[in-house]
């Protein structure tokens, strides 16, 4: 068992959608640094529901405590413990699942592996709603990257065939990659954001949902963070991107469509500019050999469309062993891709803040 | 630093490219187990060059050497150690590397991250020859994995942009994943792989070099392996086959497909067979909240055309701080990805052996 | 930074002397077992100052939460997460430490380590008050090990020279080793537990303090719990009984004695009784190379006196950078090591169910 | 299974006794780090059998070969792996063993561990010639120690009850802490030395064994080293001393005297010396609260007797299942606290180089 990411910046996860609380331990912030709790709430408010038609109307303040860590909001030196407590749980609209397990969730595997034990109501520790406290990790590993000159932002890059449109591989300026997430809805595009947004809304009618693409960057990162093999950038990033419920693809720079080139067009050329060694092209996204090449990293996540849609389903009654058509009634988003934005930048910085901590640089 | 993966059974890699020996230690096989050394030395042939014309020229026998955790072939509860020497190095190659690096290599960010002192013979320790002994523990692995009636293959799927016969998600039988590997060239349509063949030909020709994608599946994993949030079957396969040399993408079941499909067509219906809860689809890949559904756990993974072409290249000149052009000589596989299908195969063992080791079914 | 510990069965220790509240993250505990609160909290109590002349008047009355990780009481397969809040801080008590280090205490090196962000109220992370979240961890490990038919009991061996009747090393019985845990002061002796209790009392009158030795016991223990080399029984409580503070020393069977012996007096004979084998003798302290033997395990740890006494004593004033005379107020047992029996006990259930977990008998 | 230990510095320990080779992978030494290899071996030397009375016959050169992480001794960044091979191994002398456990070995439990397969030539992986690969890595630390101006040294403070000149606890300088190991026979007062090689002569003449302490002290260690709780320093050396084989007591500074001293006699009081702050005393063994304190670290490890004696003793026949008394032949230390002195100064090289690492001071 274990929900915990990292080496030296290291982020343990607990709680459940319907338990008392969920939070997150986070070790290895160097003491005396200041945490800005107000662009911390900002930064949790942007995967918090806003009621808006692509979002759940489940409310979650998401308002945290910190219960250790911190003296007077200055880090300490001792592990930094923050909570947020489940106001809004209505476990009354799970009882029909234990039975009846949710085609694309974790119900039916959880209760293989944990049994009847397992906590089904909202999806137990399996929730999107532990993001949360993932999200409080992430907000301060961005304010300690962005102390270094470090920051990282992401848009939503492709929803329902829809693309945004998309950030150059080179000159990006933290000012760009932090716009989207400063929108009501994060893209560059905000016509084509309106059009996901139509065809998000589309899909709620409809009772489906509808996946996405998430593109996320981080600007400003130095050369030579990222470790041999199995600890370099795109390992670090790739394990933790997938533990973000819904995650099913991750791709650097050209990512799959570098599979489709030949080296002659994918390697970027060096060359000297002002004195030093500059790269032509950022194909790479930043990364060679697991390590930072100074250029932006460059990384593109692919979401699943919502596991909970409101048509009748094909499922199966676990007690009386039948087949059970399934109706979900409960607050969904109808595209979990969207309030991810948040959720892939905090997962991005807090694997990359663990780098640049294993290279001596937090 | 770290070359060294899993939780319980670990696998840690050591040694460059031309250094003495590269090798591995393998924490984690429970004692009593003998090892095939025919399959072993089998497995590991299908990743070593062999003179045909999309592979290298490089002579590597990969040879291994047991120093540590059998006796009489038999583990013994003690750690694996394995080595293969590093026969047919030639440094002589590489002197022109030490100043101007190769595009696409990580020759420069290495040398920004360890200095002068950095290994550039042959990549050092960023070589692919590090996939040799990645081998050993894979080969070791995929026993240890068979024994418990699971089964883990690949095929070349895809190279310059010719799709071999695509695995369906359902129904594959242990031969099934076995057969593309038992060829001198592993796909599963001969055709298909005659024209990726030429193609590959047609790169080294030009002196360029193609880029692929590999897709694995494993097949009779059990209902419930994979641990949560951070430790799911995504995030440890991802973790370890971004670790592979020239690895940009990494996608499970539909992937970034999966990004543009509506939950009434992504989600996998649950039907009652024989008495038995089974899906109806695999859309999930075998996973869902990270967890193993029991069905063919299927991955992809995008290969970047092999860095080192002999076209010429633009770089730089570190020691006089002026643009240069290289023209790389030396011995190179013009696609990675061929070689590349039995090193996915050992990177998705090691993996799951060491989930299913941690859910108590090693 | 870390404040964690365990592989299988990890717990994490967060919060402060002063801050909001401590707690824990435990990880690997099976799904679906049952907590016995009640039993819990009795075990806590133990740990709680009793307001005893041996003991601070500070009032911890430890109510504990768990905000995660159970359905019910009972385990869910998510990690557990528990706070005990800080009601009686008197931060005031600590303003002068900021500038005067307290002899014995952590409060100097501390500083130099995390600068004057330093929590040094209540010695912050690096309080006694840490021990409290250890003992739920603790209370919870004893509970799971109770289940396999492990015990795990600690008295008070020795206090002010003054010696409790010492455990035999063979035939200890679960009731002998629960029976001093069970008492308002943890000995086997009475009479001898008085006369301690007189010298601390005298101590405490003096201003001064006293050290004392704790003997734990654990019975039960199957054979082959214990991993090679690093991660032996002795490594394992080694490790986690000197993280308990004022602890400087640790013993298994004949300990510092054994150093005395020669060969044919310590090695314990083998004989066959009723068809099993046996040992004659336990000076190993149920433990050979690190793995048990199927006797008790046996260890002694040493705490030093409790640094905080009321006598005036030698700082100096760092503001000022001059000598300067300390003369303490405030609320301290003025011996650790009567409270740090359930402690001892807490941190080899810990560790002990931890290898328990890494041998696949949890 | 694990014989890995660290965290930046990470060492990981492989072979058995009669294994084709011993060796390890050590990991976090930064690249650019010249290896002295006249050093090493010499350090080597002084725990390979020297044919002297109180050693054993066996002939073992410790030759030891650097498979990878260096390029003409010179650290690269990749992991070190170096090897020794087994040349003397006499798996004839332990037909017998494999029916009959050696009292006090690791034979019996090992056997219940990992079952017929485990290796019982020479003890397999439990064998004390894993100190071998210990030393290297050891070696390499105190190297990259002394860069940082940290010595550390150990000398056999006690056999059969006779005492070496002990330590102060303050004051020491570096060429103190080296001498002993310079010596053919490791102490202070030869004299001393003189006494203890007659009682082990006197042992091993009446085929008996006997015990010892090794005192060991790093000078130099600045202030703030060491992380909080289950990672400060008395932690990490407790771990990877009890991981050596007969280590049975670990203390630090007053140790076990502490129990029965007052706190006004162990607190160490602060006074200004030269403008700065100082220690009147370091009865805390250089550490508070698991933290540095910039005095000499002092660490006393208690060994066992040799478990191997000549004298019959009382044992079981496995496949009979009776009673069987052994005798045993074979090439033994008669005092394992001899030979164990750098291997003392090797774990408490390893364990202070990690938390320099950890402290970002490598």
């Amino acid at each position: 068992m274990s929900s915990r990411v990292g080496r030296k910046f290291v982020v343990s996860l607990f709680g459940q959608s319907h338990s008392a609380a969920v939070g997150c331990v986070v070790e290895g912030v160097p003491a005396g640094r200041a945490i800005d709790f107000a662009d911390l709430r900002a930064f949790l408010a942007r995967r918090a529901p806003n009621g808006a038609a692509y979002s759940t109307a489940r409310k979650e303040t998401d308002a945290f405590e910190f219960v250790g860590g911190l003296v007077d909001g200055v880090t300490c030196g001792a592990p930094l413990a923050a909570l947020i407590r489940n106001a809004d749980a209505h476990s009354a609209d799970y009882d029909q699942v234990r039975r009846m397990p949710r085609p694309g969730h974790a119900d039916y595997v959880a209760r293989a592996k944990f049994g009847a034990a397992h906590d089904v109501a909202g999806g137990g520790h399996f929730s999107g709603r532990l993001t949360a406290p993932l999200c409080i990790a992430g907000g301060i590993a961005k304010q300690m990257l962005r102390l270094r000159g470090v920051e990282v932002g992401a848009h939503l890059a492709r929803v329902a065939c829809i693309d945004d449109a998309p950030w150059p591989s080179q000159g990006l300026a933290p000012d760009d990659v932090g716009r989207p997430g400063g929108k009501s809805f994060p893209v560059v595009d905000d016509d084509a954001g309106m059009r996901m947004r139509d065809a998000i809304a589309a899909a709620r009618a409809a009772g489906d949902s509808v996946g996405g693409v998430v593109e996320c960057a981080a600007v400003g990162l130095p050369i030579g963070v990222g470790e041999p093999i199995f600890d370099g950038i795109e390992s670090a990033l790739g394990r933790i991107l997938f533990g973000i419920p819904a995650v099913k693809g991750v791709e650097f720079g050209c990512g799959f469509a570098a599979a489709d080139m030949c080296g002659s067009v994918h390697n970027d050329p060096y060359r000297m500019r002002d004195g030093h060694v500059a790269f032509e092209s950022n194909n790479a996204g930043g990364i060679l050999g697991g390590i930072s090449t100074g250029e932006p990293v460059m990384v593109r996540v692919a979401f699943k469309p919502t596991s909970s849609i409101f048509l009748e389903q094909r499922s199966v009654d676990l007690e009386r062993g039948c087949n059970a058509d399934l109706t979900l009634s409960g607050r969904h988003d109808p595209c979990v891709a969207v309030r991810a934005v948040p959720v892939v930048e905090a997962a991005c910085a807090v694997a990359l803040y663990d780098l640049m901590s294993e290279a001596g640089l937090a």
